[in-house]
C-alpha cells in the first residue's frame, strides 16, 4: 500500500474540518493553539513513518500519555496493575465521581482521569518520578531526545486541578493510592503536558501494531498485553464516545484534548493524527474525520 | 487451519469448566436445563460448517436473539433506528432503569434489554408481526426450517416479565415506542424463546465474519453495516463484561442467558458456543474460556 | 383569632399571584380550570369552617389524595404498611425509578407516586375496591356525600400513565406489589380524580389537626398515627420540595398538581388553599404564598 | 412541669439502650470514648438548666458544630448563604458526591459534610478564623470560657480527612469556594472537634427554643431565621434518617457521630442528650430513645 498517498487523500478530505470543532478551553495555556492546524502520521511495521501537513509540530499530548503510562507500568511489573484499576467503558463522563463512588474507589478504566491517576501512582512507586520516567521512555520509543514538558500546561493545570484533586482524594478515602495526593497529582499534571508530533507519537505506539515488538525486533510487552492494551484502548480510548468511535472508525485508539489521537491497525501500522478543534466529548472532530477516512480507504478496521 | 482439529482442543480445555456457573434461574423453563451439556460450531467464509459436542442440540437463544433482530431491520431499512437507540455500552447492569432515566428514554445500545425492545417495537412497526419475522429469517439464514418458539419459555418469561414491563413503559412515557407496550413485550419474549443449535447460529451468523454476504455471495446487509454491528457486539455484546471480554477474548461477541455465545472473526468465520452454566454477568463460562483457548491458538483476536 | 378576617387578609395578599404560576397540562382533562381560581378554607378543632373566595368550588384532588389513603390504611390496620414503603424525603423528581432501583422495590416515602402505588395496593387488599373505598371515606370525612371521581380526569390519567405503568412494574419486579399491576393502578388513577372543594378538604383533614379525632369526638386515628402523618407531610408532603416549604412555611402539608395544598396547624386547625397555577416543582404558586402568609400573620408555624 | 422528674425518667429508660449502639471508630480519637456515658440536660426559657447522667461531661461536638457555624453565619450577615447552599433533605449518604456532581456543586443542605463545608468557607470570610469565631461563640453563648478544640481529635480527622478533602476540591472545581481548600479544610476538622457537655450544648442553643432570644432577652438571630433553623434541623438535621427521626421524635434536631444530639421544642426548651453508641445512620441509639421517651412524656413534639 502507498500511505504517503494514502494520507495524502485522507488529510485532503479532512482538512475542511478543522473549524468545526472547538479548541479546549478549560485551561488557558491550552486555548492559543490555532484550529487550523491538521497533521497525520502513520509508521508500518518496520518503523518507517510517512506523514502530511502538521505532522512534525509539537503539540500537548493531554491524554495520549495516559496510554502510555499504562504500557510503561506493564512492561515492568505483570498484572497488578489490574486489581486497581477495571478494564469496562465508564458509560459516563470521563471525570464522573459517581461511578467512582459505586465502584468504591476503583476506577473502571485506566483511560478515565481516576483510572490514568491510579496509574502514574504506580508508577510513581515503581520508579520514584513518573514524570521523568514517562519522559525518558517517550525520548527512547520516539527515537526524539527532544521531547520536554511545557511548564505552561503544567502549571495551568495544577491551577485549575481541583476536579482531579477530589478524584485522587475520593479514592485515597478508599485506600487506592499509594503516593500522597499531591504528589500523584503533580506527576499526573507533568505527563498531561509532554509535547511530542504526529510523528513522534506514532513512531512511540509502533510496538501496538506490532503485538508488542519495537521495530528493532526487541521486546517491549508480551503480545499478549499489547493485545489487551488495544482491547482498552477501543472500549474506553476516547472518553464517553468509545461505542460511537468503535461503531465508526472501528480501530483501538486514544484521544486526549490537545486535539490528537492515536490509533492501531494491528498487525500492520500506528497512526497519529492531530488537530485541534475538539467535539462535545473531546475527540479531534478533523482526527476522527480522518481515520474513519482511512478505515474506507484501506478497508482495515478490526471489524 | 484445520478447523475441526481446533474445535476439538477447544472443546478439551473448555469442558472441564462446565460445572462451575450456574444455569439461569430467574424463569423456571430455563433451570432444567443440564449444566453438564457443551457444544460448539464454526461457520467459515463458504458456509461450511464444523462442529464438537453438543453442537446440535437446540438450546434457548434469549440475548442472542438480539443480534438478529437488529440485522433484521437494518436489513429493511438504513439508518433511522439509530435516532431511537445508541451505541455506546452501558456501564451498569443489563436492565437498569437508571441510564434510561439520564437520557430521556433513549437507551444506550440495541443490546441491552431497553435497546432491544425498541428493536422489536421497529420490527413490528415494519412487519407487523416481529416474531414470526424473525423466527422466519433466522429458519432462511441458518437453512433449519425445523426451527421454533419454546411456548414454556415464552409464557414463562411473560410472567416474570415484570421488569422488561417498566422498561417499556419507561420509554413508552418519553414517546420512544411506536406500537403499544403488551405488543412489544410479548413478541420480545418469543423472540427470546427461539430455540437453535450451535450448528443453526453460527450457519445463521456467517454474513457477519463475511462483511454481510450470505454464503452464497447474496448480500443480507451492506459491508458497513456489517461491520458497524461488529463493533457494537465487541463493545456492547456481553451484558456489562464487554470490557473484560474484548479483554480476554477479543472477538465481537452476542451472548445469551441460555449459555449460548455467537462470536466473529471477521473476514474469517463465525463461531458459537454453548454451556448453560453462567459467570455472575451472565455469560457462560465454559463458553467465554472456549473462545479464549481458540483465540489463544489460532491468534485471532482482533487486536 | 378570628378566622374569617385572617382568611381575607391572606387571600388579599395571595391573590395578585394566581397567575404567576402555570395550570398542570400533563394531561388535557386539567388543561381547561382558569388560572384565576383562588379560595382558602379553615376548619378549626370544632369542626366550623370558615372560607374565601372559591372555597366552595370542586377541583382535582390529584396527590392530596395519597394523604387521605394512608389515612384510610393505618385507620385499618396497624403498622404494617410501613414494612412495604419508607419514611424518608427523596432528594430526587417525585416520579424518579433511580432511587426506588437503589431501594430495590421499596418506596423513599408514601407521597411519591411510587409510594402511593404501594398504599393503594394495600387498600385494594383490605377493601377490595381501593378508590370506591377512598371516596366513600372522604364523603363521609367532609360531610359531603356528592363527591364523585371525575371520569374525564381518569381517562386522561390513564391514558398518559405510561410512567406510573412503569412504576408498578418496576416494584411488582421486586415482588412489592399484592395485586395486579393494571388493577392498582386504575384504582390510583380514579383516587387521583376525585373532585372536592377547598371545604371538603379542610373538613375531611380536620382530623389531623385534632391528633386523630373527629369534631365529634370519635376518634378516626391513634393520636400517634395522627402526629405521624404530619410528620411525613412535613418531610415529604410538596414533592421534592419539601424542604423549601418547611423552611417557608413551616407546616405539614400536602400539596396536588390541581393545585390544591392541604396544611395541619396541630391543635388548632386544618387549611385548605386552592390556586390551579403551578410552580416548577409542581406546587400551587398562590397557595404556597396564602400560606406563607397565614403563619407570618397567626404566628403559627411548628417551628 | 417538673423538668428534673422527667429527665430523670427518660434516663431510667433509655439507659438500658447504651450498648445497643456503636462508638464511632473512623477516627482513632473518638474510639476510646466508654459506651456507658449516658447524659441529658435540658434549658428553659428562662435559661435555667437541668440535667441527670454524665450531662456534664465533654464530648465531641462533631456534627452538632454545622448547626452553631450557620448560626453565626446567619447572625452575621443576611441570607447569602442560601445562594450557596441549598435546604432540601439530601435523600443519600451525608457525604455522597452523587447529589453534588447532579447539582454542580451545590450541596443540598448545610448539614451535610459538604454544606457545612460551604458555611465554614464563609464564616472564613466573614471573621478571618472560622474556628476561633466558632469556639468564641460558643464559649459565650454556653456561659463556659473552658470550653476548648480537641487536638487529637483534629489531628485524626485531618488523617482520616480524603473525603472532605474530596468534596471540598470537588466544590471549588465548580466555584463554590471562597478560601483554599487546605484552610477551609482544616478550620472544618477544628470546628468538629470542640469538646462540649449536654449542658453547654443546651444552653449554647437555648436560642433556638427562644424564637432567636438569648436567655438575658437580647437578640441572637431574627425570630424568622431560628424559625427556619428549625426546619432545616428537622428535614435534614439527623443524617438520612431525617424522616424517620421527624416520625419517631418529632422535633428539630442535630446529632453527631460524638453521641450528641442538640433538640429543639419551639416555645419551650433546648435539649441536649449524649450516649456515645450510635445506629448504622451515625445518631446515637440511647439519644434517640430518650428524645422518644421525652416526646411521648411531655406530648410536646411540634406535631
Amino acid at each position: 500500500m502507498d500511505y504517503q498517498a494514502v494520507l495524502e487523500e485522507v488529510a485532503d478530505r479532512a482538512r475542511p474540518l478543522v473549524r468545526q470543532g472547538r479548541v479546549a478551553d478549560y485551561i488557558p495555556a491550552l486555548e492559543c493553539v490555532s484550529p487550523d492546524r491538521f497533521g497525520i502520521a502513520l509508521t508500518d511495521l518496520n518503523g518507517e513513518t510517512y506523514g502530511v501537513g502538521d505532522w512534525e509540530v509539537p503539540f500537548s499530548v493531554q491524554s495520549i500519555s495516559k496510554a502510555f503510562s499504562l504500557a510503561l507500568v506493564l512492561a515492568q511489573e505483570d498484572q497488578s496493575i489490574w486489581e486497581r484499576v477495571g478494564r469496562e467503558p465508564s458509560g459516563t463522563a470521563f471525570n464522573s465521581l459517581v461511578q467512582l463512588e459505586w465502584e468504591q474507589g476503583i476506577p473502571r478504566n485506566p483511560f478515565l482521569n481516576s483510572g490514568a491517576l491510579v496509574v502514574t501512582d504506580r508508577l510513581q512507586t515503581l520508579t520514584g518520578d513518573a514524570s521523568t520516567a514517562l519522559l525518558d521512555f517517550l525520548r527512547e520509543e520516539s527515537g526524539n531526545p527532544e521531547l520536554s514538558f511545557d511548564q505552561a500546561v503544567a502549571g495551568s493545570e495544577a491551577e485549575h486541578g481541583d476536579r482531579n484533586a477530589a478524584l485522587a482524594h475520593f479514592m485515597a478515602s478508599f485506600g487506592n493510592l499509594e503516593n500522597p495526593v499531591p504528589s500523584v497529582i503533580e506527576h499526573y499534571f507533568w505527563q498531561c503536558s509532554i509535547e511530542m508530533s504526529c510523528r513522534d507519537l506514532a513512531t512511540a505506539g509502533g510496538f501496538l501494531a506490532r503485538h508488542g515488538l519495537r521495530a528493532d525486533g526487541t521486546r517491549l510487552l508480551h503480545a499478549r498485553d499489547a493485545k489487551r492494551m488495544n482491547a482498552v484502548m477501543l472500549t474506553c480510548g476516547t472518553y464517553d464516545a468509545a461505542g460511537e468511535f468503535a461503531y465508526r472508525v472501528g480501530l483501538p485508539a486514544k484521544s486526549g484534548v490537545g486535539g490528537g489521537i492515536v490509533a492501531v491497525v494491528p498487525g500492520r501500522c500506528t497512526l497519529c493524527v492531530w488537530s485541534p478543534g475538539l467535539d462535545a466529548r473531546g475527540n479531534s472532530v478533523a482526527g476522527a474525520a480522518a481515520l474513519d477516512h482511512f478505515t474506507t480507504l484501506t478497508g482495515w478496521s478490526v471489524f
